[in-house]
């Protein structure tokens, strides 16, 4: 069967679990015989990972404005679009993207953008090519907070203040309210197997 | 008086005499008193040049599709409207931009880029903040480019076939006769006083 690949983003804030998701998902697609392309944002190709590197460094000590910031995110999208997601579906690979589109809305808004410009943005960037599924990984900043630090693990809610994060888990919990049919929320907190098997069942029940 | 300065911006195709234009210009309003902030695009600003290297030169050998090109100048072009364009303007200064969006507009279209898009880029981030005057060089193109060689100038028709030099000019004469009141076509194969002289003289009609 030559079936385009489903096309699954994984969201959410910091230190919710995305790359171990991830990392167990790939294992379970190429074990069951799925081809998968991992890939992430902002990322993804030679150019859009340039780019990704201007967004998170902006040189010469200055900072990007919310909306420059959101042109040059979505500049890299198109790319990352054209030139690995949407072939790598077509080919019929299942395509896994550590973040999307919902970061950019979460994180573009709490830097003051307003909604219906990141909309206006998607409609022309991404239009018809949304993911199939969006895995949302949630839990309380505090408990994430305090499980990261129990294993030791490099401290990524650092550099942003508490209410900061939990305005993030928010936005997402807001974005999956307004979107159920492509959101599946799924609770971090959980060991990492339950994690895993809370996705693959939200897989299923979509496919 | 501190009213608000004049947003000029010079377009035409390539060797039809911007920069000295641009010179020409800048000299002028710095002898009559009036302050005179000369840019450029894609650039401008220590981001948006940074941008324009990306623009001119991807790396890693691939090529940015029209589409991502176009939010990546206009992600420029926001960045120098909000750091330096708008901030000069505020300020009562005159501010003279060597290319803006109407060379996207041209150059874009050519690249295959639907001009509803380029258009809705355009409100989205130039909105209200529109020059106050375009100044189009125009001329044709094989007598631009027999007096750059005659003048043993550097070839900067050499990149791109001829055609495509004259699907730019008729590229800026179609958007000058679409915006008739804030476009003026200037006879770019005059002596440069005369296309100085006609540039002053539609500065002073437009104020």
């Amino acid at each position: 069967m030559s079936r385009r690949g489903r096309f699954i983003t994984i969201e959410g804030g910091e230190g919710t679990g995305k790359s171990t998701l991830i990392a167990g998902l790939e294992t379970h697609f190429l074990e069951s015989g799925q081809p998968v392309t991992v890939t992430r944002e902002p990322g993804g190709t030679p150019l859009a990972e340039t780019l990704r590197g201007l967004v998170l460094s902006p040189p010469s000590d200055t900072r990007w404005s919310a909306m420059s910031e959101a042109l040059l995110v979505y500049a890299a999208r198109r790319d990352h679009l054209e030139k690995l997601i949407q072939p790598a579906l077509a080919g019929g690979q299942n395509v896994i993207c550590d973040r999307f589109a919902d970061s950019t809305r979460v994180y573009q808004r709490l830097g003051g953008l307003a909604p219906a410009v990141i909309e206006m943005l998607d409609d022309l960037v991404v239009g018809e090519l949304q993911p199939d599924l969006t895995l949302v990984l949630d839990g309380p900043v505090e408990e994430l907070m305090a499980r990261r630090k129990a294993r030791g693990g490099s401290d990524v809610f650092e550099a942003m203040p508490l209410d900061f994060h939990k305005d993030v888990r928010q936005g997402f919990l807001d974005l999956a309210a307004a979107h159920p049919d492509r959101c599946k929320v799924i609770d971090a907190t959980q060991p990492e197997a339950a994690v895993l098997s809370d996705a693959l069942k939200a897989i299923e029940d979509a496919s």
